[in-house]
């Protein structure tokens, strides 16, 4: 690495590439390698979410990868948002398909075409199920991996219930596990917004966003969470028989966690000069030994490196670099793919009784008797992941402000890029003119009302078009 | 279920069915939706087998989904192999595509095109890497849920090597995989044969498969692993540079644990007239208690089952079947299910502080006081998975056997079908028309030899044409 993240958009290119977290040279433009590095966190990723779902009683289903396009186009504004971005199969063999099938886009319509032959009853209720799959979009904007590519890898539940409270709730629990995961487990800082109507999903009632920030005070969005109502159980015909024997249609939500798009934020995040830093419980190596190697006591050093591996591995993954490489060229690249802690050992050390330990987050080099190594390495590991998430929430803080005139937002937005709060008139269709403004102006979008604030302007004026405020949105430069 | 075992095609469709595996009623022909009870043993199976590749040297990575039609048409055998059973991608949103994208029927042509990147020098080899995914192949023959489907779940690694023994070490350690897995954790037997050159993979040198049995004495293909040689890595200029400064083509092997199919195994292994049968190590729910409730003492009941249910979360997935049906319809059900251990527990076990634990493979019923509950249930565990290891060999072997004419051959069929050893002229391509033969007149296929057997005919004919025999080959009538 030899890019400042302070140039980020650089800086993410060249880390990506560097610490070999995915190859962009596959022969389809948009369509990327993800590379084992990146691979082995972002299934742990997914393991922890996964675990989450089911600790809330989602059960995991694998529904096909191709949707018809009679089911695709059943729910009016679906189909609106969906169909451009299709990638369309046609033929099969040597033969025409009978009729177009989508690669999946999002799964809605192959699974609401199933539900609507499961659920007869309350005793169907509530229905929660996830699948762990990829989905394919023809993206049109410029793709950045794991950012936004045309093929991404993330999990979707889709649930039904009885009652619109019930769903309500659920969304609720969505945005409470990735509080828990994104926030708590991978140290990402965002913020729920209850996105405008004119920018919620295609068929729901009510979008709700994480967005979280990247180094350049840009924002991009992670799991949304959305409040279906009855829209698709009216266009799927999903219905349940309830105690009084009427039959209703289901309230139905959705969520989307694209990990891979989560991975994209875990990168940026936490990362440095140097390159990766990552959360220990995330990190493919948890612990690199880089043995000190002279030719008369290589035998020796070599030994007692394999002897503290086999301790440390009852807590942590831990990979020894004996490769030909001088110790500082390990050191660089090790840091470079964001290894948590990195023991050096020479005779010296082993004479001395002890292992010289180096925290990627920090770099802070601590000299640690062989006797406390198992205890000593635990607190640090946990230290590191209570740093990252401090310094992300912390960072993140500075990032947030608030602007009442077009000029103060667009200052805001060139010199401490970030969130910005402004009075507006309203978050309903008709207040979409006044975001285009936004846009126009100042290269922003308004991304919503922030989810659990009740935050009322009382005599402000709309930041846009001057009118009376009657609520608080916030803006954003997005990717 | 009341369909006999016995009668194993009706018993299949409809166990699937009635224990809510999948749902063959999608909108597109050959593609199923997998349910909630079988994704959560697959999951199982899947964590299983990646942990082995890992333990193995097996790195994750994930590669696209789409195959340009440039490179799947690039190494000539693997072209005619596949290219009238894949699914084609003509047009993205409002545009045709450039070229025809297809959808992975196997991950060869996509990951060697990067793998030719990738690989400069010694240091870069021996290449591991495996991906979870999904593949599609335009199935012509008749599909039949996980057996044989259009879409379907696997494992696939694909591996480099310096040397042609090295490369074939890789085909004996994915065969030790197979059985460490398969057999071992999943309890399914099976016969590793060699293919006969008319039969390997398209692209492969040679084809090593396991063939398992279904009840009815046809054999189902598991995992294969191929020997690629150096045909791909021509076709893909895969080359490095050896220790003298010569470049040097690759040898690869690849090898692909279909864990959609291995899981039509698992059902038809093990199951009985009653349903399904789970290994406990792959049941989604290992402990179902069922409380045999009277009004006066329900609320004593639950507590105590719930009591019981929090001692064994440490060790095994329980369930509490407390809902409104009778005990008799719950047995049933948990049973058709394939739940190993079944608790019962009503007041007058309470009072006689003791469980009725009941196992699923045998039927047997045992009383068992509370205070031995733990252990105990840990020894029927080990009982279970150890009885259905060994009941499933004990079948297996009793479908071996051997013919030397071609009537003998078609008797046993007929008869006790399963894998017939018969002498054969050759395995090399100019055998076939004898497999032919066999295919005419028995309606059976010509597996192979069997890995590891040195047999070798002395003085006998090919049972086909009549010529000195050189080698025992396998015929099984098939899936």
């Amino acid at each position: 690495m030899n890019i400042p993240k302070s140039n980020f958009s650089e800086w993410y290119n060249s880390i990506t590439k560097d610490a070999q977290l995915c190859d962009i040279r596959y022969g389809i433009k948009g369509f990327v390698v993800f590379m084992p590095w990146a691979v082995m966190s972002m299934n742990r990723m997914y393991a922890m979410y996964e675990d989450a779902l089911e600790r809330r009683d989602h059960l995991p289903a694998l529904f096909p990868a191709l949707i018809p396009e009679s089911y695709l186009t059943r729910e009016s504004d679906h189909v609106k948002g969906f169909v451009p971005e299709v990638f369309w199969v046609t033929e099969a063999g040597l033969n025409k398909t009978e009729e177009r099938y989508a690669m999946r886009p999002t799964s809605e319509t192959a699974m609401y075409s199933m539900y609507s032959l499961w659920i007869h009853g309350t005793r169907d209720l509530p229905l929660k199920i996830y699948q762990r799959c990829q989905v394919w979009r023809y993206e049109t904007k410029a793709t950045k991996p794991f950012i936004r590519s045309r093929e991404f890898h993330w999990i979707e539940a889709h649930n039904c219930f009885a009652t619109r409270e019930q769903a309500m709730a659920q969304v609720y629990e969505d945005m409470e596990m990735a509080q828990e995961i994104i926030h708590g487990k991978f140290c990402i800082p965002f913020i729920f917004f209850k996105r405008p109507q004119w920018d919620k999903f295609a068929g729901a009632e009510n979008t709700f966003a994480a967005d979280s920030l990247m180094p350049d005070g840009r924002t991009l969005q992670l799991p949304s969470t959305h409040m279906l109502g009855q829209h698709f159980s009216k266009a799927f015909d999903i219905k349940y028989t309830d105690e009084a024997g009427k039959s209703e249609y289901v309230w139905q939500t959705c969520y989307g966690p694209a990990i891979s798009r989560i991975y994209a934020a875990l990168i940026a995040t936490h990362g440095d000069d140097k390159g990766l830093v990552l959360p220990v419980r995330l990190a493919p190596t948890q612990v690199v030994i880089v043995p000190i190697l002279k030719e008369e006591t290589k035998a020796k050093v070599l030994e007692k490196c394999k002897e503290i591996k086999k301790a440390l591995e009852c807590c942590f993954v831990v990979k020894i670099d004996d490769s030909d490489k001088t110790p500082g060229f390990k050191f660089n690249e090790w840091e470079m793919k964001g290894v948590p802690i990195r023991i050096e050992l020479g005779m010296r050390d082993i004479d001395a009784g002890i292992a010289v330990v180096a925290r990627r987050d920090t770099g802070e080099k601590m000299k640690i008797p062989f006797a406390e190594l198992d205890a000593k390495l635990d607190e640090i590991a946990q230290a590191i992941d209570k740093n990252l998430l401090s310094k992300a929430d912390t960072w993140f803080a500075t990032r947030l402000s608030s602007a009442t005139k077009m000029d103060e937002l667009n200052d805001i937005l060139e010199k401490n890029p970030g969130f910005v709060k402004v009075p507006f008139c309203t978050d309903e269709m008709q207040g979409e003119k006044c975001a285009d403004l936004i846009k126009e102006k100042c290269q922003a979008n308004v991304r919503g009302s922030k989810f659990g604030s009740d935050e009322v302007p009382k005599s402000e004026k709309c930041i846009s078009c001057g009118a009376h405020a009657t609520i608080y949105l916030y803006a954003a430069r997005q990717y």
